[in-house]
């Protein structure tokens, strides 16, 4: 079997990091022995240069929401071309943290920057490059901003209000619903819960391969 | 009279530092009170850490020609919508070291990136914005270098070989022959023929507005 791309996708605090180990876990038993994971926006040199950038406070400078897009791209291309591209054509398979489909939420939604330039970036950027499989861990904004902010230190991004995280939720499941490589996972749902319907969910996307 | 953006073009070692000296010497002739100085990728904070990122020399990742694009675009929707656009607005000349012409030149010229992508991309970031004047300044590679070889260590640019600069010199000449706010100084010329020139041009403009 050639070697996949599976992203784990969602708001703060929404799980993503028990998501990619249960991920790792099934694929472990499901006999695939190469694998590596990847984080955006970063997982390069050059690209966790640019995530320091996305992710810091700036004092005295906005980041004008059209550079903070550019920025994400700059590093979402170093990653696929330098790493997730390499990779699959090595049969390792990846799995990351986030992927395009944040951009699409994030920045569409949360930024409200328009639909037509989103897409025009994305096709400069990526041409026909897209996961294989995305997990939305789908989540309450205000339960995971709780669970983000017990981790401690918000970043400029944890720092946006609630209304930003809503509009990005909305998007996300916009294109959850039209696309049948993106399945959701009520991400509110108790752990072992969401794990069963993580496995769930790979099971029968694995069986369809 | 509304304040102005007026941008130095060309290769390393065309000149530019010295040029923008006439151009500021001659404003301040002229009566110009209120001015200040840009240069590109860089002129904030944000987009001097990317400028930082672009110049260096990466040892174990290549820096994708869509990447740096991408960042150059970042750093230059910093510089215009946090420091150009609100100087000209305050009435406040702008006199900068490259601009988007550069991106044009090197990146589609010397990187080959396609016309269209180019201009897509132009689109998003700046929209109508654009200079009221551009001095290129026109000048054999092989001499430009040498000079520019004469100032000590080299960034990773400038590392780039003989064909790089003279497919970007092409395509500068192209915009510069097909575009009437881009005016070209002979640059190759003993200095005193160069400044002289560059202050022709000035004077013609200047009298037109």
């Amino acid at each position: 079997m050639k070697a996949k791309f599976i992203v784990v996708e969602g708001l703060e605090g929404a799980g993503k990091t028990t998501a990619i180990q249960t991920v790792i876990d099934f694929l472990k038993e499901s006999g695939v022995t190469s694998m590596t994971q990847t984080r955006e926006p970063g997982g390069t040199p050059i690209a966790e240069q640019l995530r320091a950038i996305f992710k810091q406070e700036h004092d005295n400078e906005a980041l004008q929401d059209m550079s903070e897009l550019f920025l994400i791209y700059a590093a979402r291309v170093q990653l696929v071309e330098n790493v997730i591209k390499p990779s699959l054509l090595n049969g390792t398979w990846v799995v990351g943290d986030r992927h395009d489909l944040s951009a699409q939420a994030y920045q569409g939604g949360g930024r409200g920057i328009d639909k037509n330039t989103l897409a025009q970036l994305k096709q400069i950027a990526l041409k026909d490059f897209a996961p294989d499989l995305t997990l939305y861990l789908d989540i309450d904004p205000k339960l995971g901003l709780e669970r983000a902010r017990g981790r401690g230190e918000l970043d400029r991004i944890e720092k946006m209000d609630l209304n930003f995280f809503e509009r990005t939720r909305e998007c996300y499941m916009d294109f959850a619903r039209s696309d049948e490589r993106i399945r959701t996972i009520q991400a509110g749902q108790p752990l072992d819960k969401v794990q069963a319907d993580i496995r769930r969910e790979l099971a029968d996307w694995f069986s369809s391969l």
